[in-house]
């Protein structure tokens, strides 16, 4: 099984607000399609020029506060429309999306795991995540994303794709998770726009992380995605950075080609 | 706590595929917020000629069963859809919508209850629909709909908004449940179409229940909204049926006026 997170960056302009890319969506779609072909694909999908943008317009942020719950409500409705739109272009692709907002997936403070126990630090709900598993194996794509969520007492909080994909890793152990970008994959400087190909754990610690955050980028850009990538093949999943913009990229997966920046769990 | 279902036959033109009811969910939604700076608002929205129209296409009921994937698929994400389409209008009313996906409050087979206790007919998530009534006392308006959804192996069925409207009146006891419709409320029958202002449980066992079907109906028309009707009165709960495309006679539920049906739980 594989997870693929659709970067906000690929698939809006995160500069304008409500912007979609849809034909880079389509492209990418029939790469995934592809894939889906071979293995079941589990997709998580960023929020954006939607759910990214309003996040900050309304200062949001992954930690549980009493946001303003008009920005709560505006966040978690522009990842509805959003995801509908992705949902639109998947299936145009071929792709028999489930749709699964992460509300489906984790318990809040208001509604505990039956008893009270923690799961595990993402408080999600095991049999939902492994129902997850079940129904890409039955051949359908769920579709995952980041999203505004409802924790207790007028507190929200922003639950991140990055996030959902270190749960979804860490519970479901699929043989790759990929995070298509609008970058080639992890460069060794800002300057020299070089691509660093393959990291394994000694590699990781000794490099300066380059943070690419965009203005409107609430959750931390580029260095948010390393530490994801760091957490998940410290989990023993293998980690694939791939510009989503060159989705033959994506194929070429297939063929254990890896044009990109690739971590290793070993 | 008032519950109110926005009908699918009210909020889409059922005839008409993908066709939405902009102006006249506009209007239902203005008076909808006037009700909710009264008091906590839970909304239900049915399918019409988004899910209704696919279910039917793919010959989809509310009896689990390996059903077409791709209609599954199709269901799901016209639901998606339109919900967005719902929550667009009801922001522009001034609504602060919380999105609550029906899988967020049901459990499957695949994803049972904890120990695989059953919490009820309705395989309702008890913590998650108390939770509902908490998001709404909060300030919020939790909008839920109709939905296909996974069962287990394969196999997936259709849970109406109707269903929806009787779980959460069975679990909440909102002090009223509400069904917009496009007509003014039950008929004693369809020549006379006079109306029925007032029902209780005994006046409910002798009359003759006219089936309001449109070709496109999957759920059972005018039938199984007495059937909800019955149900939620049964428990306690008072029903209004009344005319969505009539607005007016929503806002007058904060003067006590009912013109439309009632049925008294008494």
């Amino acid at each position: 099984m594989i997870l693929i997170k659709l970067g906000g960056s690929v698939i809006t302009d995160k500069s304008v607000p409500l912007s979609f890319s849809k034909d880079v969506v389509y492209k990418m779609g029939e790469a995934i399609y592809g894939l889906s072909e071979s293995e079941p694909v589990i997709l998580v999908h960023g929020g954006g020029s939607f759910g990214h943008y309003y996040s900050v317009q309304y200062d949001m942020h992954t930690k549980p506060r009493r946001y303003s719950l008009d920005g709560f409500a505006i966040v978690r409705n522009s990842m509805v429309k959003l995801n509908s739109l992705i949902l639109d272009v998947l299936a145009q692709c071929g792709l028999r999306t489930y749709c699964c907002p992460p509300s489906v997936l984790v318990y809040s403070n208001d509604a505990p795991y039956h008893d009270g126990s923690i799961t595990n630090k993402y408080n999600a709900i095991p049999e939902r995540v492994q129902e997850l598993q079940t129904i890409a194996k039955s051949g359908m794509c769920p579709v995952l994303y980041g999203d505004a969520m409802w924790h207790k007492d007028k507190m929200s909080y922003i639950l991140s794709g990055d996030v959902i994909m270190s749960m979804l890793s860490e519970m479901l152990h699929p043989r790759l998770a990929v995070f298509t970008m609008d970058v080639d994959g992890l460069y060794t400087s800002m300057e020299s726009k070089k691509i660093i190909p393959k990291v394994d754990a000694q590699r990781l610690a000794e490099f300066n992380i380059t943070d690419d955050t965009q203005k409107n980028d609430v959750t931390g850009g580029m260095v948010r995605k390393v530490r994801a990538a760091t957490e998940i093949s410290s989990n023993g999943v293998d980690v694939f950075f791939v510009n989503g913009k060159k989705p033959d990229r994506l194929t070429n997966i297939l063929h254990n080609k890896y044009a990109g920046t690739y971590f290793s769990s070993d």
